[in-house]
């Protein structure tokens, strides 16, 4: 893992920063895929798992039988920490819950904010090899918690057809209404606009491939989205009391995602930093996904000495990570000093995987940066507001000339009019 | 104006649901912008002012030489309306602030949602030959008051190299930090990635034409937007309590913005239906832009004969529209009826125009449909959130095997690592 300076910190970030993303060989494929999907529905999406994930099925949902089989193969253990992380996760969104409010005034106006829950929203869980229950408790929580109505997941199949049982006992424990055994843009574009099964939703959420990211992409507009998640990205703040070992561990566990993760540290502490540095090799020969974690970690992994901690943070606010842990002294009285992050983890026994799986706050956080202007998934995700506006005669009346005058100086003459009825039948 | 059934009017939606947009010729010169915006910075912002707003400029922001002059230009009139419109949206606004909060638990757990501005935001505002103060207000205000450090505005110069005299006094009323002369996809490209001029925003928000969409729909992710704006609607449910004449008006206002325009009105009275239609004949005659509003109530106008209410709701939810207007007895009864719509406006006395310019809630709202997923511009569009998370060491340790059970049945070893770290060093 590199050790530099901010300032090297920055030469890098701006060396790469004008790299366009070369998504059009992505986006021909996605774009077909969904032009499919629409024309054909369910036999685009049936051929395309055959193609793709290397399985034919005959049907795309997910039957009570084999509900009821995932809930015999997971084991005791994973069910009472699943029931746990679920309580957490309840807990904490609750608190997101909004309500309509309304104001009214002497002269007979009411002026008003209703919230209203979305309809329908389906959770994208990848699948395939790996198993996600995490995501859909994550995903599917803050839904239900809102009052949407109807939610579907859609996860790809592994090669016999089957989805992990994992996912299924998290899916019936958090209450989906169906999971369907289709993945990538094929099923973006199903959820996006709709096929004899699976039926357009109002709004996708969820973690995906880049397939999936850009077919996200595209059908933004049509329907809600949750975000474009890039690669996922930890920032650890330390100085000389936070414990090597720990900030090690916690970098390798970001690491582990991917090779396009990106793992920070930044430390007032030289001695510290050398410490991570040794620390992380030796704790990576022990791990088990040690290939991807080597190649994250040498593409992406950095460990930048600064100063101070005012440095740190202008640092930490620039790269607005994903997930910021800080391992300094009282922490809590520096949380004004951070202005973008998506998750803030505060202290030595705070590690990103307590907040990935069981605190309660959101999983799905804003990558790559967006955190500037992104929040985590929530309750506010799946709810949406109408503006309510309710004048009396008189009080149209007393306004009247001032819209007039709006009206008129944007040359919206017909808008003038229309309040200019209204005041000609007044004086009538 | 033509008069339908409910069941003609999903005829008709449907046999156009699967036109695709075309959009790729407007995506060719928009992307061409982009990039060259990206690579050249203002010399391409003066390039392209050149070329498609015919004026050469020297500069792009507007100086305090040209807002004096704007000051002077106004009526008084003009100003009183603008104050008092600025007034009714700062109040209304104001009460969409929201606050961090956080709990604490006994055993040392604190858990929160930070609630932070956005640093820099830019507005557009469409230009050229027309003048949208109101667009000004409306975007603005709410950026203030959730605190956001600086907003910037983009608007397209006229031939002359001139901003609208009326924008001009808005933008200062409210407090814009500037100013800058350039519009189309060239405005949104250098809010979106930084030109020495205008510099980069964390959002962009605003409406404009479909050069402007298109604009926006590619630099989302990379910045936020508010969204990808359509063409606007109106939705009149109105019995037989309801003014023809009013009715009349309301539909006209919304048909004058562009042939795109659409304006419906949905009514258990045929009596009233055929009123509806002989008055809107009446008003057109008399009203200036009666060409635009000709071609839009043909193409998009339609009045619909319905049963009784339940059958009028059920469509207002399908369509969701942008506005609707509730010209029924009793109409906040029927609030719970009301599923999807940008604003809903109550009764005889409650035009469109009324919210356009004046009431105080904001009339960004979202348009074709959008109403089921997306809500008003707010505050809330120009706050953001972190997840707060922090452990005791204690309460770490209790948790810790739920959360290595989770970690391990998604075979993520090094997240199930960094708590055995912490495990192991408790235990030592």
């Amino acid at each position: 893992m590199k050790l530099i300076t901010a300032e090297q910190f920055r030469q890098e970030r701006d060396a790469g920063s004008l790299e366009q993303d070369s998504n059009a060989e992505i986006d021909e494929i996605v774009l077909t895929i969904i032009k499919e999907v629409r024309e054909s529905g369910d036999k685009a999406l049936l051929q395309y798992t055959e193609k793709l994930d290397g399985v034919k099925l005959n049907q795309l949902a997910v039957t009570d039988e084999e509900f009821r089989e995932a809930r015999n193969a997971v084991s005791k253990t994973f069910i009472k920490a699943l029931k746990a992380a679920k309580q957490n996760i309840t807990d904490f969104h609750a608190k997101q819950k909004e309500v309509s409010w309304f104001t009214h005034s002497e002269d007979g106006i009411m002026l008003g904010q209703k919230v209203t829950p979305l309809d329908k929203v389906g959770v994208y869980v990848p699948g395939g090899k790996a198993a996600y229950p995490s995501t859909v408790l994550m995903n599917v929580i803050p839904a239900k918690l809102a009052g949407v109505n109807e939610i579907v997941i859609t996860t790809p199949p592994d090669t016999n057809g089957k989805i992990s049982p994992e996912v299924l006992t998290a899916a019936e424990m958090v209450g989906a209404d169906a999971v369907y055994k289709v993945g990538g843009a094929q099923a973006i574009a199903a959820l996006a606009y709709g096929t004899p099964t699976v039926k357009k939703v109002a709004k996708i959420v969820g973690p995906g491939n880049s397939f999936v990211a850009r077919a996200k992409k595209w059908v933004y507009g049509d329907v809600a989205i949750d975000m474009i998640a890039g690669p996922s990205e930890i920032c650890v703040v330390a100085d000389e009391t936070a414990s090597p070992e720990f900030v090690a561990a916690d970098l390798l566990s970001q690491a582990e995602h991917d090779e396009q993760a990106r793992s920070i540290c930044i430390t007032t502490s030289p001695t510290l930093a050398e410490e991570i540095k040794q620390t992380i090799d030796q704790q990576t020969e022990k791990l088990e996904r040690k290939e991807i974690i080597q190649k994250s970690l040498s593409a992406n992994g950095r460990i930048i000495n600064v100063s101070d901690l005012a440095e740190a943070f202008s640092l930490v606010n620039e790269i607005a990570p994903e997930h910021l842990q800080l391992m300094i002294e009282n922490p809590s009285e520096k949380l004004g000093m951070v202005k973008h992050a998506g998750a803030i983890f505060l202290g030595n026994y705070s590690p990103e995987p307590l907040g990935d799986y069981f605190a309660g706050p959101n999983h799905t956080l804003p990558t790559s940066g967006t955190a500037a202007f992104a929040s985590p998934l929530g309750v506010y995700d799946f709810l949406k507001k109408s503006s309510i506006i309710q004048y009396s005669n008189s009080a149209l009346q007393a306004a009247s000339d001032h819209i007039i005058t709006m009206a008129e100086a944007e040359g919206l003459t017909a808008h003038a009019n229309s309040i200019k009825v209204r005041k000609d039948a007044y004086h009538a």
